[in-house]
């Protein structure tokens, strides 16, 4: 529309329209789309027609792995319009982590033209529990390097917008939830990477717990005398549903398995070795979810990380125990049980998710913390 | 308060009120207190004075046990005016249960003067998943007995009530919940009976699930080549942490206990034979405990149920198993584990708790069904 029908639509006067378009441009949040010049009928300079330029808004999203950051950013339209990957070690320090963080949205921002003019929030996820209520460190005691402490602060400083953070995984299960073909009231999600964990959508609403650890599916006991866990328990779930703790299964079943890529190569030729470690962990695992899913009967339960797209047999033998652990239950509607759609990148984008904040998943979830207060 | 101080203060004129004051008094919602008699200045008849009577609005609490059905009567003030039980065996009728609870409900008020003058909702629990969602049949397919069909068509054609039915374990966590010392957004409820239930309080809600299924810890797998379960698994929570269970335990080690009386006594001279089979009862509950705390992150832990009055020490062991499973988080806010602080009446408390229908607990929770549209 141009200014005159802006005007007349908003019921202001042109002068003060004029001055709020001048400041909306010179913010790139609207553009100059063409003039009216074609189909103009009367007189004089033909007027700029403005449109929403849907680089307007962005939100960026920032998944902080044990190994890896993820970033996506999203448009006004909520489209992802650049994503990347910047890999480091499990002992890098967070200030490092966060100067490849930074390099890696310069260098996405670069490549794809995205740029911040209006950047209106960011999202992060940080490993380990996080409570969401208040901006500050994730206290994660069973990892080992120092927490995530002032991550929110960094971000909000050098971008200028509100910052929310929470737990990566239950990101990743908001972002499964929103984005499975199913729309779940009630998910169980849990995670197999270089950890185990998890996240949990009841009633409608992404839960945090009482202190931001629900979801920790990881650490549930599954064998007290097993292996020793790095949160200094034996025998959780994480000790052997864990990608390392998979590969060493393997290993210790006499398979030479290095890799993830190893691990496919060796499902593809059917090693039967393999075949068996990989049941053994889809029925481990699929005892930790029967015994939540009988707690919280949900309408869903979702298996997420590259693990299970490597080896698929690991979630067909996880719903086959979950289906017997709930046998008990009248099947009027089905348990489904299902590997995560989304991939790597589903914590950066369950971080923007967390970000719009429109979802009735996030109802009376914190506010964003930071610059100003904005509505999403 | 006089007519006269009522209809000024409530801007009607003296005629109206009048109307609506005696068909108050017809229906017993209001009496008369008193006269103004002692204090008048003015000339002319002594003014009645009226008061809310706490007997105009009963709410009834029903509770369905496998073996009892328990009743409660609470007043328009909230107060629980009359309760009682009546036992059954597991294998008593539906019909003859209902006949059963009509009896005790008219006697209970017969004793106590209470009457059904105004009666404002019936609450009623039932054993076995219940989804709340719709009046009908509880389908309990491990009990022995035809389900719960009718139960709340019957309750509204006898009393021409609003009724409410849901599982009696989560009604007994939210009886737990509203009742105990916190007052927690995150709760887990077991209750060790003749079977073994649960409820959940996830984020300030009660928890029903996808199928009204949430809490049944009972049917948790604990040992998968234990005994068999009534509900046709092996090694179920209930098949070591039911009332029958643990005695029949206490005999296979030797102890000669039939009742939980025996079992009382056991304790008291501090059997040991019997102290370590409710220790490991203990152990195996904190387990079960520990991996539900894991996924919810709860306030409180709440274990309910006559055994735990009885035998202290299978708490004390489960919340020691459970501080062991929850180790891996840091305890800023440590959890509480308590026995229930409610006796056997429970289920018909929170039964009545439901229909008051004011707590945020059951905020999104279905409205009652039955007699007319009425608020609580």
């Amino acid at each position: 529309m141009s200014r005159g029908e802006l005007a007349r639509r908003v019921g202001l006067s042109r002068t003060t329209l004029s001055e709020i378009t001048t400041s909306l441009l010179e913010r790139r949040a609207i553009v100059v789309a063409d003039t009216d010049a074609a189909t103009r009928v009367g007189s004089g300079r033909p007027a700029e027609r403005l449109t929403l330029d849907p680089a307007s808004g962005q939100f960026l999203g920032v998944d902080f792995g044990h190994r890896r950051v993820h970033v996506a950013v999203a448009d006004a339209s909520h489209e992802i319009i650049a994503a990347g990957v910047e890999r480091y070690t499990a002992t890098t320090p967070w200030t490092e982590r966060l100067d490849l963080a930074f390099a890696l949205i310069d260098r996405v921002c670069g490549t794809s033209g995205a740029h911040f003019g209006a950047l209106q929030g960011i999202g992060i996820g940080v490993p380990g529990p996080y409570s969401g209520v208040r901006a500050g460190a994730a206290q994660v005691p069973w990892t080992r390097h120092p927490a995530a402490a002032g991550v929110d602060e960094a971000f909000a400083e050098r971008f200028g917008a509100p910052v929310v953070v929470d737990n990566n995984m239950r990101l990743a299960a908001l972002a499964e939830a929103i984005s499975g073909p199913g729309n779940p009231d009630n998910l169980i999600y849990v995670r197999l990477a270089d950890g185990v964990g998890g996240g949990l959508v009841v009633a409608g609403r992404l839960v945090t717990g009482s202190g931001g650890f629900a979801g920790e599916l990881g650490h549930v006991t599954v064998d007290p005398s097993g292996r020793t866990c790095q949160c200094g328990k034996r025998g959780c779930l994480e000790t052997i549903a864990s990608v390392p703790a998979v590969l060493q299964a393997c290993r210790d079943a006499g398979s030479s398995l290095e890799t993830l890529e190893d691990l496919a190569m060796a499902v593809e030729r059917r090693d039967p070795a393999v075949d068996v470690v990989l049941r053994d962990v889809g029925t481990t695992l699929g005892r930790v979810l029967g015994a939540a899913a009988m707690a919280l009967d949900p309408d869903e339960v979702v298996i997420g990380g590259e693990l299970v797209h490597v080896a698929p047999v690991i979630v067909e033998q996880a719903a086959a125990t979950l289906r017997y652990e709930l046998y008990p239950l009248p099947a009027s509607a089905p348990l489904a049980v299902r590997a995560g759609v989304l991939r790597d990148g589903d914590g950066a984008i369950g971080a923007i998710a967390a970000l719009f904040h429109q979802s009735p998943l996030l109802a009376e979830y914190p506010t964003p913390t930071g610059a100003g207060e904005q509505d999403f």
